[in-house]
């Protein structure tokens, strides 16, 4: 077979899966937002189902054939073709080079760890989960085994799963600067006399009302409803099942409105992102955001950016009071900005404001390091986290359950995944900077001109799809790599300002 | 490879296809509710690809060796091995004796013919959908011709396609009974003084009001909500994911809350036979409903048979009192009972009362028996139609858009589907007469307990599914076969009582 007839059969069974990813993520967005619980079995079956077809349709003989006779070809391939190769190579790799026994015993694994600290937060019993927790380390471990390439640290290739190209010591570098600078920042709001009024935002709000400010949030960001919908789910995301069917969710409480509105916000940006992928690369496995930091980067920058400046809400009071009920007809611009910035520790991860959230993620990348670099009992975990809370944030979770307990994550072996969550936020702050360069962005989001500032990222991030890794995305912005200096800046300058800090 | 090693291997293909199938209800359900317009087209390419992928499943190499190696054996086959058997192979006979092109050119002209119908209906144009409506009718003769087995009328084959088994002979036979008992019954509802008050129903009731009485009718029926969801389309339906997930819909009009109270109970009546099929044929073949005219029966069960009794709303009305508006306080069990048999001639069938419905139905087929037996003038079809609404229901369509060109069946090639419609109402009365000689069904309906009603259903039909054919289903019950008699007591005891005719 010629080059040009392996590419089109090529694309053609990358087609095929993403039919079946479509068809996935919409029987996944059904489960988690209306399909009855008596199901929940079936639907299990189902869902290991098509797993196992589109694992088979991955790592196939046929595209194992596929994938050899395009290697030699690969530096002739274009742009999106060579991309494409790239990321299936490294997924085919990743799935192969482990045996499957070891993939259905670590699924195993997970699925009775996840029961077990589901109850051991309940119980507020960490004894319970920390044999699971020391099994999926010493897995996690193994299984880097299978699929290294190089002698990188093992913690780099947990890393790399949930962002390409990180390493620990990208990590270790940029958390020495948040550290650095965070943790004085936070000491100085604490110290400053300046007092936020909370309560003047948190008056009752029905929900209908909430429903209808989601779509005023919604709209007014640019996101495409016609290409869109807003659910309910106790636990907001986004999810893709085509570049025109981008579904967002959110959850309604009705003593506090801003807790929707900006979880609506938030997922507007990653779903902007999926909504702008490129028309050229739509129904490819290039139509996707890059990487879980640069979408969280988009998320951010909406939710943030955006949605947490001073300019925002002396654009959008007005047109919110004109749905919100009477009893907030006094509360003045300045009011909603202070309130949507009140900062200062807490206990819970996705309770966090914006000042403080990267020292929670702070805490849980430390102690991952020393899970997979250092020889620790993982029984002293509470002591660790309890001390690094008490070191970062100035408080001490009173038990486990709202400690170590907390996440779901490590209880399905995601180890690896919370920086992505940090460097969200920085890369925002980072490309908000270099739009500065290019426009007066306080004064579009004091106007409400949000279709300029997205044009922007459509143009340097969206449309770009998986096209490129994203750490060469963000080199082909502005020429340089993460770079923590410009969150901090942000962060510093936004709340010494608020907080009235010298 | 043994019997047994290929029964096995033969329910195991099914069960692969039953996973697809669900997983394409799931779309489809999403499809009609809340997936975003803008992702239409990708969609229909989604769905054509699944669609593609369960075609080969049925007709494929694996399915056709599976069939021919059991083929020697199938009368060695247990009874539900034997009913997948049958009904598989009924299906793939159908399927591979059509040629590939045949299929494909209809399914063209039939999308085309869809387009053209409902620009004609809209323009009230028959003349312009009149040739495709020729062209259906050849394309399903000729299909005809490659699928047959024996000398039977062309439309046999047809009608056996909505409803295994039945015949021109038995539809004409039927039918007799019920125009020479409804014509006269509904004259004498015409002439008779008796007046039914519609508008004491008819006032307003909030959408969210008449979202609990959904869900107050579906539970009090006694379908269970705990594996079923109750959504919103324009036009309700019931789709089954599995017998733990059966789902309905419904559409609500402020100024008629009877009429989604009564497509709630409808669509309740499809659904309890679906959740009900036997958990010892779960995730087969045989977990479905066994035809449309025994799953219309059910429907009109609950709907007719138990919800426009008297005995049913000296039952309910109390309880519907409670959760409608003040303003319905003095409406009485009889004043709703009447209210919901208001019956008369009308033009639209979808609107049709319990009386007329099938005399609705009677005039479309013995328009399609005239398509498939004699050699008639499309461009005729208008007149006829007239002239056959103003001899059975003693008025005129004023234009063919109310008429001929109501509905969208023939546009997608759907001749034999009609009568279905009518014998579900015939077979409810049917079922009903037998449960009488068990029970005392009005006492029952009075007191509200439908459990012991749908007991004696689940036993009789729902844990069956597809296990025997809907004749032999019927036959096991009581010895015969579809008999109107039974439909034409029930109407005229129940017409005649209230409308005071002698």
């Amino acid at each position: 077979m010629n080059l040009e007839a392996t590419i089109m059969e090529f694309k053609a069974h990358l087609e095929k899966m993403k039919m079946y990813q479509s068809a996935m993520s919409v029987m996944s967005f059904d489960d988690a937002t209306i399909a009855p619980k008596g199901a929940t079995a079936d639907r299990a079956k189902r869902n290991g189902f098509f797993a196992a077809e589109l694992f088979a349709l991955s790592t196939g003989e046929k595209m194992k054939s596929l994938l050899e006779a395009l290697e030699p070809h690969k530096e002739e391939l274009d742009v999106n073709t060579a991309a494409m190769y790239r990321l299936v190579k490294k997924n085919y790799d990743k799935s192969v080079k482990i045996p499957i026994d070891k993939i259905r015993a670590f699924r195993e694994l997970t699925s009775k760890a996840n029961d077990v600290w589901e109850k051991a937060r309940k119980d507020n019993d960490f004894a319970a989960f920390a044999p699971y927790l020391r099994d999926i380390v010493a897995a996690r471990k193994e299984m880097v085994e299978f699929v290294r390439t190089d002698d990188a640290p093992t913690y780099d290739y947990l890393l790399d799963d949930y962002e390409e190209g990180a390493t620990m010591a990208m990590y270790d570098e940029y958390f020495a600067k948040v550290r650095a600078a965070i943790v004085p920042l936070l000491k100085g709001v604490m110290e400053s006399k300046k007092k936020i009024n909370y309560e003047l935002v948190k008056m009752s709000v029905d929900i209908e009302t909430q429903r209808k400010i989601s779509e005023y949030a919604a709209k007014m960001v640019g996101y495409d409803l016609n290409r869109g919908y807003i659910g309910e789910t106790a636990h907001p995301f986004c999810s893709t099942f085509s570049r025109n069917d981008v579904r967002i969710t959110t959850r309604y409480d009705e003593n506090d409105f801003l807790s929707s509105f900006y979880s609506i916000l938030h997922e507007c940006g990653h779903a902007l992102y999926e909504q702008n992928t490129g028309e050229d690369i739509a129904g490819t496995v290039l139509a996707r955001g890059v990487s879980m930091g640069i979408h969280e980067s988009q998320s951010r920058f909406y939710e943030n950016v955006i949605g947490r400046s001073k300019g925002f809400w002396e654009y959008a009071t007005n047109g919110l009071k004109e749905i919100l009920p009477q009893s907030y007809k006094d509360v003045t611009a300045t009011e909603f900005y202070e309130a949507a910035n009140l900062a200062g520790p807490s206990l819970i991860r996705v309770e966090a404001d914006e000042l403080t959230y990267s020292l929670h993620i702070m805490v849980r990348y430390e102690i991952e390091r020393m899970l997979f670099t250092e020889d620790i009992d993982i029984m002293e975990l509470p002591a660790i986290w309890n001390k690094k809370f008490e070191e970062y944030l100035g408080i001490t979770p009173p038990n486990d359950a709202m400690g170590v307990l907390q996440d779901i994550h490590w209880s399905f072996g995601g180890m690896g995944y919370f920086p992505t969550y940090s460097i969200g936020s920085a890369y925002s702050a980072q490309f908000l900077s270099y739009m500065k360069r290019e426009m007066d962005f306080d004064a579009l989001v004091k106007k409400g001109d949000f279709a300029t500032i997205t044009a922007w990222l459509v143009d340097k991030i969206h449309r770009h799809g998986s096209i490129h890794t994203p750490k060469d995305l963000v080199h082909k912005i502005a020429g340089e790599q993460l770079n923590a200096d410009y969150y901090v800046d942000y962060l510093n300058e936004k709340f010494k300002s608020l907080y009235e800090i010298q």
